[in-house]
């Protein structure tokens, strides 16, 4: 994605490794501050997406990957038995961080069926290495596709709502939801986003707003509230989301608030399209509702944190000491709301994504 | 409603008037501190209504009926001619404040039709004061009564959803939504209230739960994201809502987001109650298209305002400083998704209200 620093723009992925060292993107402190994290170890790597300095499904699958290979490279014995159990630990440390996004576990997975056909420590090292950077590299190329597969449902000046961040920032590169609504903007149609802020965490209006900025694409945030309004005034045309874990009669399981505007669009006939890639695809799950759904500390819905009038990242309490919150991170928007989901291979009915896939 | 303040509690309006000054609880502080606004004149009472230091359409009527009292009050000549054109233009003054909610449309024309019997100008400033400090208290009488009838829609524990604040906050006293939720209390039913956040200006987290929080009434926030999911859980028995103006044909113009809870109430089966006195409808509406929805700045979506970690007021940044934003602040929920409207007379469905009062 572009991205303007020092004067100049440049071209970031949201995570990338190098030698040992895992870099992210610092998302809590955007749209504040660009800053870059750095993680030495597995442990950092999972500390990073636990506290959601990297958030979304895609991204968060990427990460794991690099985690487990830091994991393989903090090794310093030569028996593979141990090795193995070292890794065994890896894995558990890496799903236990987060427990809502299929993309960590189909990673994770996919990693350490890597290492079982591995000779020797040295052999499941560099493969991993190899591994992880190609499952970034194919998880950034699925995006364009999604993308470029998810462009023709956008009509010239197309007013899209999109909720949550599915953008570059929710994956390695490109996004999601917002891989289409970039490539109809390189092809001349001039989207319009309306950008949901995405309670609590904001993740609309402090990370989808900030990449629409930094790319200057056409958009307006509003409180999530507002959609159903401006659905109902005939000012939206279709509705585009991302997904943390897709079952397998096309339940999507997506940010909190989701549901709600699924149920709009429907209501409003307006749209519903949900972009994820294979990764997101999670067919042991027969439908949404046996997905567990994280719930998330109190605080954020209890606080707001952004850039206080002094310039500093503060946190501000908007409810009373004594009030308690409950705070759903995720919620399952089942299948006969969904339009179509927009894949790397193509634009497919939710029922239809199974025997795709399955 | 009952203050905790000075370690006792107190009963308090939320909204009054003694001599000249008009007294209110001062909401923008809420809930972090309790403090007592005093205006001097229309000009401040206009600029509280405006500036939403008394928000909610039964409240802003009250204040706006005090706000002519005191108009009245400051004439200081003897001509009843100059002095009916002064009262024109602080009738012009007070409905110029803010243009959805109907109770203050009712409440300044309800006070204007009194001085017109007037003899004198002692005889209007005196009939003024009376008549203002009548329609205070009929409009706490109304909204409790709202709560007698609407106490018997809850069932023992139930579970009730609202959105907004249609408290005692927002009224003189009592509430329309949360009336009968208090009276519910009152007879042991140990009702339990999800209180929808309500962005941008928090209503919800703000004030409707420090009115719960005062008067131990069991509660949890929860971002506007959030009600859809609880709702499909089977975690919600019923809505109830306030209203800032409904129509002839019983569509309902409320707080930004009603819309949204109306028709996610509707697809989970589950009722959805609106509870406002006569002061809220307008007849003269054909229908909640009519309606002039407010646009308020764009400030209230980009920022976020509550108390910092010094224990200061401060408003902290949460968006892109190149991001624009779209405020309504109202929408329209229509008719058929109301399953009942609750007023001071009973209970009816949105298509008798116009033969009840019209």
């Amino acid at each position: 994605m572009k991205v303007r620093v020092n004067g100049g723009v440049r071209d970031y992925r949201t995570v990338w490794m190098k030698d040992s060292l895992v870099y992210m993107i610092n998302q809590p402190e955007l749209p504040h501050r660009f800053s870059i994290y750095e993680s030495k170890g597995l442990r950092e790597t999972a500390d990073a997406i636990r506290n959601m300095v990297v958030r979304g499904a895609p991204a968060i699958g990427a990460t794991a990957a690099f985690g487990i290979t830091q994991a393989a490279l903090e090794f310093d014995g030569r028996d593979f038995r141990d090795f193995l159990r070292h890794m065994e630990e890896a894995e558990r440390v890496l799903k236990d961080t987060r427990p809502t996004a299929y993309d960590l576990f189909y990673a994770v997975d996919r990693m350490m069926d890597e290492i079982r056909i591995a000779g020797s420590v040295d052999d499941a090292q560099s493969i991993l290495q190899k591994a992880s950077q190609k499952y970034a590299d194919e998880s950034a190329g699925r995006c364009r596709l999604i993308g470029v597969n998810g462009e023709p449902l956008l009509k010239d000046s197309a007013r899209v709502l999109t909720h949550c961040n599915a953008g570059a920032l929710g994956c390695v590169d490109h996004g999601t939801a917002l891989a289409p609504i970039r490539i109809a903007r390189d092809n001349g149609k001039n989207p319009f986003v309306f950008v949901d802020e995405t309670r609590p965490r904001c993740q609309g209006s402090r990370l989808t707003a900030w990449e629409l900025a930094q790319e200057d694409i056409n958009h307006s945030i509003i409180v999530d509230n507002a959609a159903g309004y401006l659905m109902r005034k005939g000012e939206i045309d279709l509705v585009i989301v991302g997904a943390d874990r897709i079952a397998r009669n096309g339940d999507v399981v997506n940010k909190i608030g989701t549901y709600e505007k699924a149920v709009l669009a429907k209501e409003n006939s307006i749209p519903f399209y949900v972009a994820a890639p294979e990764s997101t695809f999670d067919f042991h799950c027969r439908n949404g509702d046996g997905v567990e759904i994280e719930e998330r500390a109190e605080e954020e819905v209890l606080y707001m944190w952004g850039l206080d009038s002094g310039n500093r990242l503060d946190r501000v309490g908007i409810a009373p000491k004594k009030s308690r919150a409950r705070n759903p991170a995720f919620d399952i928007t089942p299948a006969e709301y969904v339009s179509k989901i927009i894949t790397e291979e193509g634009v497919y009915k939710p029922g239809e994504i199974s025997r795709k896939y399955g």
